[in-house]
């Protein structure tokens, strides 16, 4: 079970039995981490902590670095079939929709794990938070393509990623460590000059064989939805569409449609590759036309 | 098999027998409207021969009329798979993939059929160059719920647009009778200013099921394609997408996008309602961002 | 000079004299007004005590009504020219420029101040805070046209707005009685897909004569002003022009631009009708085109 | 007087007197041109009698050239004043308006005149039917900066545009010389899906001190002007807006206004930079917005 959060000051005043009990597992099956980074309590900020934390990492051996490496899950791989996840592993890997993979999936990511530790001898080891299916596949093939020395830091790289998530989640603090995306949209009514309320919006997440529906809401006064699309976490990198039941709204407006209407369902198809970046993909339309752009 | 045009002098000199070998045909099964006019000639264009064509049905009695109704086939049915149609109506009904149908598709005909039967008697007729599938099932719901005489009309309606694309490719003359309708698209290249050419393009028809492809073009040095996407014949009532493969082209122009590309490949959905309108369907687009609208 | 506003808890609890010295010169030249709604203390709201104070005024006689009016200035009259005016009545004229006319304007408003005497009797009321110049002359004609009473409606209705305006100036509370417009800009680059920040924009208010510089600014990271362009205050009625220095951005973004650039200066014109409106205007832009509407 | 053109057979067979009375003035004051060419009859093709024209003076001596250039008048200077000028001269110092400039104007003509004469000790000369006056104004300065050599090069590729279309204008013959630009509109009314037919539609030229109306027209059925809004000619570079009465148009379509209306006449400003480009600027709008961009 995930633990509720922590606040920073605590941890600064907790005994080593607790502070271990608490940031033990942020990096995976390797609590030597935390240890050496006890001493140097209290930490002023997650950045301090998430700062020391890396950088013993970094100061450590290649052995231990690659020790750490090999200390994670193949993605998508039989543990994850087998439920011999760690927690954390098993909600991240959930979020991409690894745990849901059919078996043509499964077999692509079967024969790139083979591939990678056939080349590397360590499991591939990617920020699943930030990434869809699609978007993994393609890093494990532009990962594959490096030498050992940039794959190591890649990996670690990930790794860091994958604890600053973590330590987000597990400690509560003034300031926060991960720098979140966001995905928006807005409805423009340019037939009557006004924001589109009571517009049915969907969100779908695209991969090549179908399309997984992530969100389905509707614009309120001001023609956006009440919360983001997407908020409070990386974006997953990947292909997306929206749909607009505009022809629904117009007929509500009393505007005369052709039958059947030139618009009806508007989908707008769009890639985020920015998992921290602010996408927002508004719809300007009348009956007759639409247009769109990644605004901000 | 569909004869060569034969112009509309030599028809006003041709004897009895070549006369009706002409004509006999364009009223399904009912040579005599042919007949009917013959004495009439000479004709001074087509529209006057399709004037005292359609005017000899109009005058004639009721049990007439729904003998020429009779002599029609049913759509989608038992007649067009077992091969037993007129050479007209084989290729009419090709013209909508009526020939093709699933069988579901097949299954939602055929309960149609069956219900028209049931209520009026008479197989149901539509000018199918006109429609698509989608169209077609909801004409057929739209005219069940007819009364009789209201529904006779409607047939007679669909017939003489049945015999007016007939008689414009049977007969050439300096009049046409068909009002074409003409989809077409051009892509605008609003990041550099210009034209977009060499656009890979592509039309589909959607149906609840799956969609086909109708043309695949690429855009010529105007931004436009060599002919229209849909010309020189009515316009299929129904649902489309237009897509552009906007990144490969951006990708050419030396833009850079992000990865992968915020937009890829475009899909424009839209609906033709006038199978005698013109639709111009343009994409006005940058990397980041597109309009599209009806023109003309 | 304009008083330090009061909390509405020390309006209150103060006395007659402290009182009257606060609202006695809220209605132009009636302190009764205010005198006749002091018993009815405390008032639990700004909108409490405007709703006594019109109430007042509804519930008092035709002749008392007409007093109140005749207690007005001419607009832009001789009281204005000779500085005879009350400190609200100088500083609400000054507002719309009535203090700045020249020659032609100041005829024409002298012409339709005279009519308008001539037809009612009493000077003409209007809330200029809501108007420009322009739509205070087409007021003018407008209300001409009316018969006796309407226009005495009209008259009251203008200094209730006269005097909601003055009230939330004068007093502090909870509640505010003005609902105030906004004018705002937004400018979208969409050739490279971000705000377009560092883009220098000005405002005018457009009149028949000449154009009068409202705003100067420069759009910031997020491609917004800092602040809205019209703010805190109702939204003068009347013709504006947006001038947003585009091909200066592109070429500081590096685009390649045609000499002269295509677009250079871009001017969007467009007109404000609802002081009370929310108006957003923003630019969409590439170096080779552009689009704006009525945003919220 | 300009004369009546003549069929390049014509002149193929033309005795030396009529021949040289046709093409003896193509160049400025140097008849010699036309006399070294005569030899090289019969001319296949417009390009072939331009290209030998062209070529016998690029063959010439320094001191030839040097004579050619001074044999031109100056711009805007005392000979058009005193209407000193050759017919050729004279339509083409019109043609940017240069008979009509105002005191500010001229002062600044002549101050170029008289530093260009200084520095290089010949007129300055450009083909004026490619130019509005402050483009000249812009050309003056740049080639001002030029060497000598340079500037020799550049005042016979403007003689060579001059001679071409005076030989356009001259000969008639199964090519033409000169590449013609052209500059239309297109107004797509998206509010009903349909192009705005009987739209006001006029276009200025701008400069510092005002606006010259070029063409006021109206749109025809299919959304656009009857005739191009330039053609046949270059389009002379500059500074141009056009205006749209969008709100009568609007008004007359039934669609519910704001008053005043949001859009009223929305001008669009732009700048030709090609000459011999092809400019198409529409305006696609509906009451609320408006999208233009450089189109082909």
């Amino acid at each position: 079970m995930i633990q509720n959060p922590i606040p920073l000051d605590d941890l600064n005043r907790a005994d080593k039995r607790a502070f271990l009990a608490t940031l033990g597992d942020m990096f995976e099956n390797a609590p030597w981490v935390a240890e050496a980074v006890m001493a140097r309590r209290p930490f002023a900020s997650l950045a301090a902590l998430f700062s020391a934390m890396t950088g013993a990492v970094a100061a450590s051996s290649r052995e231990m670095k690659l020790a750490l490496i090999f200390g994670h899950p193949d993605l998508a791989g039989k543990a994850a079939r087998a439920g011999d996840l760690t927690v954390h592993s098993r909600a991240e890997q959930s979020s991409a929709g690894l745990d849901r993979l059919n078996e043509v999936e499964y077999a692509a990511f079967q024969r790139l794990n083979d591939d990678y530790r056939a080349k590397f001898g360590f499991p591939f080891i990617i920020c699943v938070r930030r990434h869809t299916k699609a978007s993994i596949l393609r890093e494990f093939e532009r990962r594959l393509a490096l030498d050992n020395d940039a794959e190591i830091e890649a990996a670690l790289a990930e790794i860091f990623r994958i604890v600053a998530l973590r330590l987000d989640q597990r400690i509560t603090a003034a300031d926060r460590l991960a720098v979140f995306g966001r995905l928006s949209t807005h409805v423009l009514d340019t037939w009557s000059g006004r924001p589109a309320a009571g517009v049915a919006v969907s969100l779908w997440e695209r991969s090549e064989s179908d399309d997984t529906l992530i969100v389905n809401t509707v614009t309120n006064a001001d023609g956006r939805t009440d919360a983001p699309l997407i908020h409070d976490r990386p974006l997953p990198i990947g292909s997306y569409e929206l749909r607009f039941a505009l022809a629904a709204y117009f007929a509500g407006m009393g505007a005369s449609l052709s039958d059947p209407p030139f618009l009806d369902t508007v989908p707008i198809r769009f890639s985020i590759a920015e998992a921290e970046g602010h996408y927002h993909v508004p719809l300007l339309a009348t009956p007759w036309g639409f247009s769109t752009y990644r605004g901000s």
